[in-house]
This record gives structure tokens, C-alpha cells and sequence, in this order.
């Protein structure tokens, strides 16, 4: 073997941690994996793309934007549900992922002051912290969110409906809190929202955007929990303020989307089937879900709490006692149980705090049940331990 | 309308120019318009993937490196052309310019040294400066590549096969210059070789990477030029140390790279019919270019110097008068003719260069003989004024 040269690198890789979403994304494809891991949506799901067919000019270079027809179809949907705004304010996406990262460059220098929920999605805090900022808590619940009046941040970053991992939906009250307090103290509002369309009981889910005057903002949404993950696409709508800026930073990313996964996405959306499709997949998880949550009843019963989700894909999990759960993440692995501990969706140190997200969309009925009865067993032989072993393991 | 409040931009964003391939890219698609602007590969060399076969776990999330059997093929295409190299190591990317986006991200804080050929691809000189990088000149002809050995870049950027913009081929001698410039120094190289498979002309092609033994490297290919560019997808192949940081980005960016173009270009690949299908497209070129050489007697035979290019997608005209070509794009474009003006090429400031770089992939013969009328035209329409009129325009 060769030695090679130490390269000198960019101060920010030394904020670059390994990714558990990335480690799990590894190991989901081994046979007989149950995952309860990622946000995967169930195979049963995806539409039929067999014997496709594709317009020769979806094989040459596009717009950084993206197509006409997808963003012009898009800014009708998002008008449908309450937030105006047109095609032009519309960006296509290499999936919603691209839109973290563009809105952290966007945003983020070193010391930046960035707004997050606690918990929040684990792979936002990863870029934000990547690009230098300083994590805050977003509290909707609190006066004026619980931001910091003297000194706001620079972007205020929410998973309003459904938010991952916790499940929760804002109700109309805390919708109008946070909407209020951005407009109040000028922070520009970043409002993710993959999950919207996986709503499996009634709940408020007009985006907060909708509800903003003079505050910036960016929208953005999937296609991966509706149609499928692998097409890897996604949007982002901003206020007119902020597109300009933003179709820069998608250029330079990766010149623009996939055009052949637009042409899918598109023939999809105007699919005279879509209606009957997406009532088909919400029915299944809801029924998945309810599975589910028997499931936990049987299992964790008497080791934690939790709410059942009004929608998204995962089931949040307070222990009753405060395990550190990423010390069992090996062996659930090495037992073919794939989960996310809680702690990583915290901004803060974490002390052990005994939480877990749980995905149910993805395993079937003998894949939960043999799988949350390794889990409870796991925890089990855990809680046998005083604490004190714990934290050395 | 409302008054948007003022965000707090990162200081990052100050450096973020508007992008002349973005523009020009939204303009291609105009109906009538003749594109010698972009890079774009004839649609007559696109494969035929009607009726294509896609299997269902495509549709799903997938690893972050890139479909294994993708980048096993990838490895052992490049072992073949005397890059040694394991799967582990290929990293598969959204298209090449995501390649530059997350090399940019490991190498480059505001101040960081980067060496680029002088003129080079000016998407990858944006992002550089996106970053905030001090630009220094890669002279490969000259001793030590023409690098500061008392303060060396923390990066060489190079494309040494079929350069862009000026179609050169770095011959033996050339490669083992910057190769031994970067052994020396520990400068790490980013190869980046998206035309390698245009050749018309036999010339050395070995990448320079392969002769490096201890500096880190990383090398880059693209699949947008041989199969089809809204497929999106390219490739980085990296020495072992750096490979996990650029998994980590990858994730960050966009978690991994569309599956079903995965799918499709390994299909390719594999193919039965590909060697004689890339003998197709390599001929077709040879022969574009070859009337585009002839046609340029023809319209700029006394207003400008040209090598004909053994390789790639791109004639480099100097023009005899310093022309700022800059200057000419509107009219050009106003007038159906889409071109790139040389200087945008150039990392330093630039005084009228005289430069123009002329794709001759896209347009038909019709459409070579008249755009290239269009562009005579207004070139000599220019030489009537005076240099310091042009100044103004």
C-alpha cells in the first residue's frame, strides 16, 4: 500500500459526520432485513412504469428550473391548497434532500443562527451543521415559537405536518404562531413537507407559508413518499425574493433535474388514475399504521408511550426508561432489526433519552410483529442494567 | 404587491454570478434557435429506450455510492484504461457537475488556493469561487505545472483529455508534468474527463491520476456525452483516503443518485450493441466536425486562429481582432445564434480576449453554415468600430 499525502481540507469536512441515514441505506437491502429504519415507502405503493414511453428530448440537457409543464402543473396543485404562487416561483429538485442543501448555502455561514424543532429530521441537522450554524429550538407552542427576539435567526427550518420523526401535525393555533412569530422578526421560513399527502385522519395542513405576508420563505415537497423514492425528485417554491438566488445554487449543484424522472413524475400527476392510486396507498398505510400500533400495544406496552400519527410514516417512541438507543442499534442489526434511535434527531448533547422512530409503511405484518418482538426483547435486556453500565456501552 | 423583508443572506452568496449556461440553456429549447453554445450531444447519438424494462426496486431508496453492480462496471472499464481502482472506490453522481459541487465542499474555505488551466470549464470555475476560492494558474507545460511550490493550491483542477474550452489533448509528456507536479508538491488532482470516449484522432488518453503513486486524486466521468445527458449521471472515482468524505457529501446533497437512470445506463453498458453504437456516434462527430472545420474557412478563415480538436464537442477560435465577445451574445441570440463568449472562461479579470468557444455537436449542417454566417457578420460588423466603443456596448 501506498501512503498517501494528507490533502488539507476545507474546515467544514471536519463537521461532516458519519450519516446513520447513510449506514442504515446500506444495510436496507440485505435479505431478510425488517426495517423500521428508514422513511421507505412500501414496494405495494409505486405506480407501474413498465413499457414507459419517452420522449426522445427527455434525454438532452434541460432547464436548471426544470420542465414547464411539471412546474406549471406543481404551482396549480400548491395554488389548490392555499399557497399562492405561480410556476415561475417553482424549482424541481434532485428529491427534497437538494433542497436542505441549496437552502444552506443559501443561508448558512459559520455561526449562523438556525431555527430547528427538537426533534427534527437528522439529515437537515447534518447539512446545517455542516455548513457552520448554530442549532436553536423552534418551540410553536411557546410565544413567538420560542425564537430569540433580540438576536432572531437567520432561517427558522419545519416539518409542520407530520413532522418527522414525532408524527405530530400542527393544529391551526400553532400554525399561526410560527407564521406570526417569522413575520414579526423577519426570520425567512424554510417549511419541508413530504409527508402531506399521507394523511390518514383529518387534520389542519394548510402549509404556514400559506399564512405569510412579508416574511421570505421556501416551500418544498416530494415525490418520493407519493410515487417513488428512486425517481429522485422533489421542488422547492420560494417567494420571488429567493428564486433567482436559488435556481444559481441548483445550476451549480447538478446543472438541473432528471428529465426522464419529470417526464414519470408528470404522466403521473395527470394520471386519470392518481385519485383512485393515492386513496389506495393512504388506505394501506392507514391500515399498516393501525397494525402497527397493535402491534406496539402487544410489545411495548409497558416499555413506553407514544402517539398514534395522523399521517406521515413513523411512530415516535418514548421509553419509559432513558436508554441510550443507539448502543442497541448494532445488535438489532446484527438480529436483522433495522431502527432509528431517537437520539440523532436531536440538535443539542444528548443525554440518553430513551426515544426511537419507528417506520411502519415498510416491513409486512410478520416482518413488524417478528421485529418490534426483538426490539421490546432488546430493550428488555437493557433495563436489566443499572444506567452507569449502560453509558459505557 | 408586498414589501418582502430583507433576509440574511450567507456571505457565500455574494459570490454567486449569474450563470451564462443557465442562461443560454434556457434558451436552447427556443424553436428555430442554433446552439453552438452548450455542450449538447447530437439527439441523434441518444441510445433507444422505448419500451424499457425497469424492475420495481429501482423505485425504491438505495445506497448512497450507487447501485453495486453499476459501480463494478465503472471500475472495471476504468482498470482497463490503466486506472487502477476497486468499486469501493466509485462513487456514482447526479451528472459530473454534482462531482464538482462536493469536491468543491471538502477542498475549498474563502482563501483556499485552487490551480485551473487557463481558459477551463466555467461552471466548475463558478462554483469554485462560489466557495470562495483564490484561483491560481495549472500551466502544465510549464516546470512544476506552473504551481507555487513555496505556497502549492490545495486542489488542481484538470481536463486534460479534449479540454473545455479549447479541445486540447495533453500529450505524454504534458501528463507526466502535472502528474510529477503533484507528487511532488501533494497537491491533490481532480481529473475531470467527460469527452474521453469522443476521440476522432488518436492521441494519449491515460488519465493522469493513474500515474500518480502518493498525492490524493480524484477522477471524474460522465455519461451525458455518450449516452444522454438528461439521464443525469456521471461518476468520481477517488483514492481511498478521501472516498468516505465524498460518500458523506453525496448523502448530504441528495442522499444518491436517480435508480432508474442507474438502471438504464448499466443496461447500456452491457449491451451487446454498444461498442459498434459508440463507433456509430464517434464517426458521426468525426465527420460534424469536420464539416464545422470547413465551414469555418469558409465564414472565419480571415477573423480567426483555430486547432481542429482531436476530441470532444468544441472549437476555440481566437479571433485576430481582441474582440469582447461578451458583447456579441445578445445580438447573436436576438438574431437565432447561440454562442460562448471565450472570456467567461478565464478566472482572472478579463480584458477583451477575443475569444469564442463554438460547439459543433448540436446543429445541423444547414444550421452550421448559417449560424456561423450570423456569427462572421456580426464579428466583422464589430471590427469596424473602434476598441474603445466596444468598451462601452
Amino acid at each position: 500500500m501506498n501512503s498517501r499525502q494528507q490533502p488539507k481540507l476545507s474546515e467544514r469536512v471536519e463537521r461532516l459526520q458519519p450519516s446513520a441515514i447513510r449506514e442504515i441505506l446500506a444495510v436496507i437491502d440485505r435479505p431478510g432485513m425488517i426495517s423500521f429504519a428508514g422513511g421507505l415507502p412500501s414496494a405495494d405503493s409505486f405506480p407501474d412504469l413498465s413499457g414507459m414511453d419517452l420522449p426522445r428530448e427527455a434525454l438532452q440537457y434541460g432547464p436548471s428550473e426544470g420542465e414547464p409543464a411539471l412546474r406549471a402543473q406543481i404551482a396549480a396543485e400548491l395554488n389548490a391548497i392555499g399557497l399562492r404562487c405561480t410556476a415561475e416561483q417553482v424549482l424541481v429538485l434532485s428529491g427534497s434532500q437538494q433542497g436542505i442543501d441549496l437552502v444552506a448555502k443559501l443561508f448558512i455561514d459559520p455561526g449562523t443562527t438556525v431555527a430547528v424543532e427538537e426533534p427534527t429530521y437528522l439529515a437537515a441537522l447534518q447539512v446545517f451543521r455542516f455548513f457552520g450554524a448554530r442549532l436553536a429550538p423552534l418551540r410553536p407552542r411557546q410565544a413567538l415559537a420560542g425564537l430569540d427576539a433580540e438576536a432572531p435567526p437567520a432561517l427558522a427550518y419545519a416539518i409542520p405536518s407530520f413532522q418527522n420523526p414525532t408524527g405530530h401535525c400542527y393544529d391551526a393555533a400553532e400554525r399561526d404562531a410560527l407564521a406570526r412569530a417569522c413575520e414579526l422578526l423577519g426570520v425567512p421560513l424554510f417549511e419541508d413537507d413530504p409527508y402531506r399527502d399521507l394523511a390518514y385522519d383529518a387534520c389542519e395542513r394548510t402549509p404556514v407559508c400559506a399564512r405569510l405576508e412579508h416574511a421570505p420563505w421556501i416551500y418544498q415537497g416530494s415525490f418520493s413518499k407519493t410515487l417513488a423514492p428512486g425517481l429522485r425528485l422533489g421542488y422547492l417554491v420560494a417567494s420571488p425574493d429567493l428564486m433567482p438566488l436559488l435556481v444559481r445554487l441548483k445550476q451549480a449543484a447538478d446543472l438541473h433535474s432528471n428529465r426522464v424522472s419529470q417526464h414519470v413524475v408528470l404522466a403521473q400527476l395527470r394520471s386519470p388514475d392518481r385519485a383512485e392510486r393515492m386513496r389506495r396507498v393512504v388506505d394501506a398505510y392507514r391500515r399498516k399504521r393501525d397494525f402497527f400500533a397493535a402491534a406496539l400495544q402487544r410489545h411495548f406496552g409497558d416499555l413506553a408511550r407514544w402517539q398514534t400519527p395522523p399521517g406521515g410514516l413513523f411512530f415516535w417512541l418514548d421509553l419509559l426508561a432513558p436508554i441510550d438507543t443507539r448502543a442497541l442499534l448494532p445488535e438489532a442489526i446484527e438480529r436483522g432489526v433495522a431502527f432509528m434511535p431517537g437520539e440523532l434527531f436531536f440538535a443539542g448533547d444528548v443525554p440518553a433519552h430513551g426515544t426511537m422512530r419507528l417506520n411502519f409503511s415498510h416491513a409486512d405484518e410478520a416482518g413488524i410483529e417478528r421485529g418490534l418482538a426483538v426490539l421490546a426483547e432488546l430493550v428488555r435486556s437493557r433495563i436489566g442494567h443499572p444506567v452507569a453500565d449502560m453509558a459505557e456501552a
